[in-house]
């Protein structure tokens, strides 16, 4: 069966997030329908990265074996025409070989996370950043934010939902700067863990508020307490940008 | 009476315009709720600008006259607060003289149209954008756009309903340019007729996609006749950007 990679923009503001459940509309689940209406089969598309309810995609990557072989642009073109009425795009389509995993064969994801710093509240941006009115101190943030880049235990980063077997990965990048008005962050791993990023952010915003020392991102990091964790900021920043295979 | 200026950006979508209608929440009507939420009093809200259903504001200018000489800051956070379920921020207010009139006042009008060039539709920028997949010719569409710049009868780039009694304007600028991979249009005048700006733009993408040679743009105009314009271009790519007093 020929196997196609998509890359996916999508506002997560709709939806139970990336992975189909029970309790709601899920990204997944509207591609899903999209292909089962072009391609008359029920075929399953896995993503790279499981974004939660209200996370958005510039560059979500995901994998489906359809049993025809289709040209990739006809399979982007016909699953964007069906999912005409919902905020989920296909970027692209590829033919790739068997062995290609969107989720195993990733080796790194890119994320980012828009907090907004004016006065009045985002109406265009609405959904799509972080308001925090009050402004924050970047260099103390991205200065602490140091502490977490390399390969350490995060449990105190990860939600209890999380199903992963091991608490430890190696960020390697995570970056606070001031871009347009905005904080922005971006980070970079191989992996992470359920709500790493928005329990970074959310912690880091503790320090921008001057609430928190530099130090104390350090501390909570070392402590593998998940109650030393800042509170876990809202999905509305986040965006996973894209994934390196 | 005191009287403020407000400066509004908002989402379009889910509005009938910004104008009161019998048909429909308009953008007028959710600020003037929470001015009466906030201040107890029926205040009209009068804008420089009345956007169509769907159109977006990043600068549109409004005054009111409030019983209260409240703190113009007060005026502006206490907006925003009611209007929190609502994609309207009210960006700043400011206490102004008796004279000063939003719609009357004005001397320069400034409006964006996007226009997204991408293989696939828009999904954060859904109903932000008009999506035109296929290339245009943003060279041809400057050309031709700058036949209508200067004073002229705008008849043939007038809605049916509109109630300007001259259809006589001076357009001070018409730029179309590639901007970050869309074709983005910049018109500014003191004033424009209803739906001139979409009218305008309509008419120049059939110049973009050769379907209309660039020379057809000063024919239209010439011919004075509202059967010559192109289609008039969806509110879902233009913004009201500000308003010069």
């Amino acid at each position: 069966m020929p196997r196609y990679k998509l890359t996916i923009e999508y506002d997560g503001g709709p939806f139970v997030g990336w992975q189909r459940q029970e309790n709601g509309r899920s990204v997944q689940q509207a591609i899903e329908e999209a292909l089962a209406a072009f391609a008359g089969e029920a075929a399953t598309v896995k993503g790279a990265g499981r974004t939660d309810s209200g996370v958005h995609a510039l560059g979500q990557v995901a994998h489906v074996d359809l049993a025809r072989d289709w040209p990739a642009d006809t399979v982007r073109d016909a699953i964007n025409a069906h999912l005409r009425a919902e905020p989920i795009a296909v970027l692209s389509a590829a033919a790739v070989s068997d062995d290609f995993d969107a989720r195993f064969s990733a080796v790194k994801r890119h994320y980012l996370y828009r907090i907004s710093q004016r006065r009045a509240p985002p109406a265009l941006d609405r959904g799509r950043v972080w308001w925090v009115a009050v402004a924050l101190d970047v260099e103390a943030m991205h200065d602490a934010a140091q502490a977490l880049v390399g390969r350490h235990d995060f449990t105190t980063f990860r939600s209890s939902e999380c199903q992963a077997r091991s608490p430890v990965k190696t960020l390697d990048r995570l970056d606070v700067a001031r871009e347009d008005g905005e904080v922005v962050a971006r980070a970079s791993a191989r992996s992470f863990l359920h709500s790493q990023v928005r329990s970074m952010i959310g912690t880091l915003k503790k320090v921008g508020e001057r609430k928190w020392p530099v130090t104390a991102v350090a501390e909570a990091l070392a402590a593998r307490d998940r109650a030393r964790s800042g509170p876990v900021a809202p999905p509305d920043g986040l965006y996973l940008v894209g994934v390196d295979y």
